[in-house]
């Protein structure tokens, strides 16, 4: 997540320079054929061009909604899963008098903490954060999943042989709030707590794996590959037809006026179609970066900022005074 | 689902090779009676083409929203099936000292979730996997359904009596339900289970009741068919007039130009007139596949893949190590 | 609700065909006036109907998400009072041992299911069922609650006795669950339930009041009138404006063109102003068909078939065989 | 609400008739100097107004967009109010057999309601009931609150000492249901419910809060005043420049005619102008009317019918048979 | 919150001057150079500017809907901290039979929405509430958080012991619903209520982790940075080019008149740049204005009055009757 004022300009003109590129010689192609090699007939008329503007900025804008909701659910979620964590707190030191199984307790749930938020970080085939734009703006954050492995962070949480197993289970989160689910009916077995708080222990281990689950529904389904299809095809086909349609409106120009423009008016469509191409693609690069909000790109979710936080706020209420650090974000990208 | 990056523009070309073909030939057709039978006043007001492409955008749009709305919101109501049989097996694991009848509630629970991924493939009269561009791309991946009866799946899971019986029953999963509900009562009445986690047991299996509902609802009620009749005729209404609308913007252009393509410019009325009527085509054929999420088609929610997910992790739970393999992929799609 | 593939053309320009006979007269009085009158003033510029189209696409818009929002909403509603249904049948059987109280509370539930059917039934102020096209359709489909009484459907279901007092009360429906209030109290005075099963009965009726509520909440607060109002005088207006627009860009076409048509391109106004009329009267019509999803039109929701399949799933439940067939379409209709 | 078909034409032009008068002088004066003062240069592009027709048409769907949804959702919680309250009905009567506190406790809801009510119909600064044009229209319905006083309708609900009491508090209903509270903590203090009946129905009343705030909601914010204001300044900003850029289009007509409006074709700018702003300022009047859904105006939600309405049910489930008559619509206008 | 009827055309003015003088020398420069200097070649064409006008409309209008819905979604989330901390009340009083308990519940409460508001109006990077516009109108309205420091406040409510712990903490919000789950465990402890009472009062301190939870999430999660950012670029980018695409439009106009305005229209292309841009500049202020809710802007929701009023009708609920008064709005404005 960006956490300043807004993107530079000339930040922004680095990041999308490649479709700049793309389109300059796009735009270069027809206006030579027609101004040099004298191709008068390949101006097409706009309304053809108008026409595919309109069906464009349509499927352009549908895709940023959908995008922006994406990311904004996540938030969601996750900030779901930090109040959930705190009521988790509460009750796991307020309904025991056993000061071990509740820290116990609250250990565990910072390593399901863990577990998933690198679940969250591995990559999928759709994922853009490896595109060589987002590759390169990666030097100006971190990535703490990336810092450490799993297991040096889980070994802070787990005792060895918890550690060992969970290691080798398929969904490691799943399977922790499993042991959780173990400890509590032990608890139980004990007569430390009554069935019914028991239940209530359990409910909050429900909500868990729901949110859980909604997490990995973000990251595990993708914007419909069909719709992401059709999106680039005809941005593409819009940004390739788009100079040939301003030929004639730009040629129109020579006749009202004098001086050395005159005859040379057409050469502005390089430039007026690289930057309605630009602001197009550049919906478009910033709805994709905004598609998968896990990641690891500079607009996802701090879902590593957000885990620290509930840990802190966690050891707070046991009493510890001895609190990691929050995580502060670096050129002002937090994650 | 594609779990890929993106289909490929030939693979979408063949996929809707036969709306080209068609705006092909109706491209052509006022083109030859405009040039070769000379009948000029077959051109019509680009402004009438222009108001219908405003209203026929209007419900493209809106027809591809709700599509994506109604795959989206199957994804969750999957997704929450996921969460809450997670739930599901901890509490029937832990609220229980009875490790039979802890594997009993597993076991029928996957038989459950068999039963309604195999109703959700039936066929209904609106679905669109049986039209030929989605039939020959089947050719491509696999449909688990199809591959194995119900029956031989069902018996890994149940008893012989009671697959004989559920499969006697009208609507397999909800009974199967109910038999979850007599081996609660059945614990209750024993005493294995007071009544406070007997009810917590019931409500998860509303909740299952829930989701088997919602699933069921999108099956069964179609994208309104009033909306989607609109959507069919105006869209083909506007590929009729549109190469019509285009005659005079094109032959206007035969006045500026000079050489080999001087008064031959309508003639280009047929690409552009089949480039911009595949676009509106192709928004309606993804949105029309992605209308039906159960159907069997590349664009469905993968229930079959996310099933077999619960098993493994359910399993697990249980201490279980021969555990069935995740499902793969098959030329990116994942059903 | 139309369960096939779709309506076909010649239905539907049936069920359009009063809107066609009046934008056909709209479209020929000023053709007339033009040509043959010579009021070559009536004219006006097309940028004024383009705008007002701009402004009625966007009304005929916004009602078409709301009524669809409508429909859809009800169909969730009755999606919920199926799986409540089926969740009522199992605690309803397992929490008690006492089976003629069981099939007493199954009994007047699919009382209460048959009494609010027949109220989403009535007759609204504002429901557009008997208008002459949607009248003349009713012909092609059954409406099951027109076909008995109520009294005779609820005759199977509830004592002499009951049956007298449900149907000397306001709302039936809700005195229907009242009436099973009263039935969980005796269980729970007589001890046959213990205060927390009595409880979880009664979150139940208390979610099938509001099951009621939303679908009454549906059928008694129609799509805003003074919205509807402003639709209805816009569409009329453009409409009516509209052939006065096409007058010019259809005369300028004679310009350009010999022959036989020469000099009567503007005749062609009236087909194309009544096509352009077509598609925005019908798109209207759509929407308001599918406004009010409990008035007895082809459009509505099923609830009828809905009922039939609760019935029959809690049927099964207790063992019965005996059960009444699913409901069929007729003409691919079903209520 | 209005409970009929639609509004009449007639109402509906006497109701934005001041909106026609302002938009036709409006009209009138750039018409004058164009023609008559001969000021040609007052014609300005079109281009400009209909690029300020978009943004205009953009913020005035918003609004409208927002104000529906206002009042739907204000529709909604009166809806669940009504809901829970049957809800209340059954366990008020079932949980206890104290047949004078049950009693108690439904005459207090009704008195809540009541006061819930009246609280919705006091005035807010940003309401426009108090607009002359809904000032007006006020003759041809009927507001209950304000031909009773609060005190006259609380009578008949509440005991004198209550009574005093409660016109005392700052927010009535809020402390009605804290006397609720009162009671069923005294029920649970005799050991007439135990401590499980005790929260279930603190429950009910912690949903009567819900409901009562969420109404408070919609009341007391407002759709945002900034909003509002660019709302209006950019409408009125259209309806003045409208006519200056249809001078140029209509003048532009007198070239094609003969005949007796020869040159006079620019007066036809004054009725074009005034419809299309009528257009644009009666949605926006339409908006406005169904912003504040509590204010008395005719398009209220009608919560005074659905208090009565739930008194009726709740009487009823009492055995009651001397209920009072449902509220009915005056000129088909319902509060 | 503006609590009046709108604002004022002048106070709008006034607000929005900044970009006035920026888009009125913008405006200047193109004209300048154009009829000054005779730069003819300067006109682009209008098609350029109406392309880019339809992409800025839109990226305008997404942005407005997304912060009327932040704003929106605060609000919703300060009603429902309303709400339950009412039932909070009726719970604290009536659960306990312990009158000190009680009042240290309802005190302790009070703390924790003071702690919560202060926390709500500390500054972010990405807030606006500091840019000059907003600066300077603060004169005409209060900060209440900004009149006396958090400890004043706090020490009203808590003991010193408390507030000393509490202003140790990160969040003190946070550990101050922690304390008051320590203060209901004493009282199960000493068997003032039984395990039921307690787990109903935990879930409401849950639920106000989730109110707390949910207002961070709109204070820490801004609009996207990245469509914020694209937003400015393209408003300006817009602005920028459209006086040179008015240029040649009213350029056109001199052919038609005649007097002392021929030849000197294209310098109206000034004031109508301005007026264009305008309002495309106050939407997107406008936009921004409402895009944090709690920056203690004069559009904030106003979370200081509404916890005023929580604290009257709490202490009602105890019988207090020396109140503090509701808050008042300064100049309509009310936080």
């Amino acid at each position: 997540m960006h956490s300043g004022k807004s993107y530079k300009l000339s930040e922004f003109i680095v990041w999308t320079r490649r479709n700049i590129y793309k389109t300059l010689f796009i735009g270069i192609v027809p206006v030579v054929l027609y101004e040099v090699a004298d191709l008068k007939w390949l101006a097409i008329p706009w309304t053809v061009v108008s026409l595919l503007g309109t069906a464009t900025a349509f499927i352009v804008g549908f895709k940023n909604t959908q995008t922006y909701n994406r990311t904004w659910e996540a938030r969601q979620i996750w900030g779901a899963i930090l109040n959930s964590s705190r009521a988790w707190g509460t009750m796991s030191r307020d309904f025991l008098s056993n000061a071990d199984k509740t820290k116990e307790l609250f250990y565990r749930h910072f390593a399901w903490l863990t577990a998933l938020r690198y679940a969250m970080r591995d990559a999928r085939a759709w994922e853009t954060a490896s595109k060589s734009y987002n590759e390169e703006y990666k030097a100006f954050y971190t990535i703490p999943e990336r810092e450490t492995t799993l297991e040096e962070e889980l070994k802070k949480y787990l005792s060895a042989e918890e550690l060992v197993y969970i290691l080798s289970t398929k969904n490691k989160a799943a399977q922790l709030l499993s042991l959780q689910s173990k400890t509590i009916k032990e608890l139980y077995a004990n007569q430390e707590i009554d069935s019914y708080l028991m239940v209530e222990m359990q409910k909050m281990l429900k909500e868990f794996y729901d949110h859980q689950g909604k997490s990995e529904r973000i990251k595990n389904f993708p914007y419909p590959r069909q719709f992401a299809t059709i999106n680039t095809f005809f941005i593409r086909l819009f940004c390739i037809l788009l100079p040939f349609g301003l030929l004639k409106e730009f040629d129109k120009l020579n006749e009202g006026i004098e001086g050395v423009m005159k005859g040379y008016m057409v050469w502005l469509v390089i430039p007026f179609s690289v930057l309605i191409s630009w602001i197009y693609t550049s919906l478009e690069q910033v709805g994709e970066s905004t598609e998968n909000p896990f990641e690891g790109s500079a607009n996802d979710v701090p879902i590593s900022q957000m885990s620290r936080t509930i840990e802190i706020d966690m050891r707070e209420m046991l009493g510890e005074t001895d609190l990691p650090p929050a995580l502060q974000p670096k050129n002002n990208i937090i994650l």
